[in-house]
C-alpha cells in the first residue's frame, strides 16, 4: 500500500475512534511510526487530510445512490441499498460526529456535504414516488415526504443519538439495527404480500442482506 | 428580574444564537453591560452558568414527561404533549447543537443528560402501549419500540438535521413541521374515526394545538 493511502486509512480509524477534534497530524504520524515531516510531504495539515477522506465518501456514497435504477427498483432491493448506505456511513462515522462543527471547521467540504445530504433526502423522495407508482406503497404525498425526511435524518443521526442514550448496540450491529428500526416504520405503508413482507424482515434479522 | 435571572436569560439567548462554544462570561457581561466580576459574583465560569440552564431544560421537560397521565391520555393530548415538548426543547436548542461535546466538556451534566434522553424514550414507549391498550394503535412490540427510538432520535436530532441541510424553516415553525412529520409517519398505525385524525391534522397545520 502507497504511503498516502495508508497515512488515509489510518487517519479514518483514529478519527474514528477518537473523534477528528482530538486527533493531530503529529498523533497520525506518531501511529503510522513515520515522521511529521513526512506525513506532510504527503498531506499539507489536517484539512487536506480530511478533505481527501470527506472526497472518498462522497465517491462513495455518490455510486450507491446513483445505482439502484429507481424504475425497477424492487423493495427486497431497496432495503439491500439502504443497508449499503448505513455501512458506508457507519465507514466514515466521524463525519457525522459533529457534523456542524465540521463544516464550520473546514468550509471546503461544507457545500459538497449539504448537496450529499439534500440528494439522499432526494433519492429516497424518489425511490418512494416509485414505490407508490407500482403500488408496492399506499401513501399520501405528506406521507411520503415526511418518510424521506425521517429515513434521511435517522441516516445522518442515528450515531449521536446512541451516542446520547448509551445504548449497548454492537458496532457490527448498527446499521442492522436501523435497518430493523426503518422497517418496522414502514411496514404499515407496505402493500406487498405477506410472505414478501416476512421475506425481507428475515433477511434483515438474520442480518443476510 | 434579579440579576442572576439577567444572567441566565441572556446566556440561553447568546448560547442559542451562537453555539456555546463561541461565547464566552466575557461576551456575556459586555451584552449586559455589568462587569465580568460582578457576573462571576453570581455564576463561578461558563460552566456554572451550562449547569443552571440545563437544571431549567431538566425541571421544565421533567414537569411535560411525567404530565401525561398515560391511562387517561387520548391521541390529541399525546400531539399536544409532543408540541410542548419540542417547544422546550427548541427554547434551548444550544444544548442539542452537539450534545456529545457538550457532555465531554461538562461532565457533570453528562449523567443528568443520559437520564432525561432516555426517559423520554421510556415515555414515549409507555405512551404507545397505553394506546395499543385501548385500540387507539395497531402495532405489534417491535413496531412500538421502532417507534418509541425514531420519535426519540428525532426529538434530539431534528436540530442539527435542519441545519445540516439548510432547510428553510422558520424558526417559529420548526416545532410544527417536526409535529407534521411525525403525525404522517404515524398515521397508518392509529386505528381512530378518521374525523378524529383529521382533528389532529387540522389542529396541527393550522397550528392550534
Amino acid at each position: 500500500m502507497k504511503t498516502a493511502e495508508k497515512i488515509l486509512l489510518t487517519s479514518l480509524e483514529m478519527f474514528n475512534e477518537h473523534g477528528e477534534a482530538n486527533i493531530t497530524c503529529v498523533d497520525i504520524a506518531i501511529e503510522l511510526d513515520i515522521s511529521p515531516g513526512n506525513l506532510y510531504y504527503h498531506f499539507k495539515g489536517k484539512e487536506a487530510i480530511i478533505t481527501a477522506l470527506f472526497d472518498m465518501y462522497v465517491k462513495r456514497s455518490s455510486k450507491i445512490l446513483v445505482s439502484p435504477d429507481s424504475e425497477s427498483l424492487s423493495l427486497s432491493e431497496f432495503f439491500h441499498y439502504l443497508f449499503r448506505l448505513l455501512e458506508s456511513t457507519h465507514l466514515f462515522q466521524f463525519i457525522y460526529r459533529n457534523p456542524n462543527d465540521l463544516m464550520q471547521k473546514y468550509p471546503t467540504i461544507e457545500r459538497n456535504f449539504k448537496r450529499l445530504i439534500n440528494s439522499k433526502e432526494e433519492a429516497f423522495l424518489a425511490i418512494l414516488h416509485h414505490f407508490k407508482s407500482i403500488d408496492a406503497i399506499a401513501a399520501n404525498e405528506s406521507q411520503i415526504d415526511a418518510l424521506a425526511q425521517l429515513i434521511s435524518l435517522m441516516f445522518t443521526q442515528y450515531q449521536n443519538y446512541f451516542l446520547l442514550t448509551g445504548a449497548d448496540i454492537e458496532q457490527d450491529d448498527v446499521s442492522f439495527h436501523c435497518l430493523r428500526l426503518l422497517f418496522n416504520v414502514l411496514t404499515p405503508f407496505l402493500s406487498i404480500p405477506n410472505n414478501e413482507k416476512s421475506a425481507i424482515w428475515l433477511a434483515i434479522t438474520e442480518q443476510n442482506i
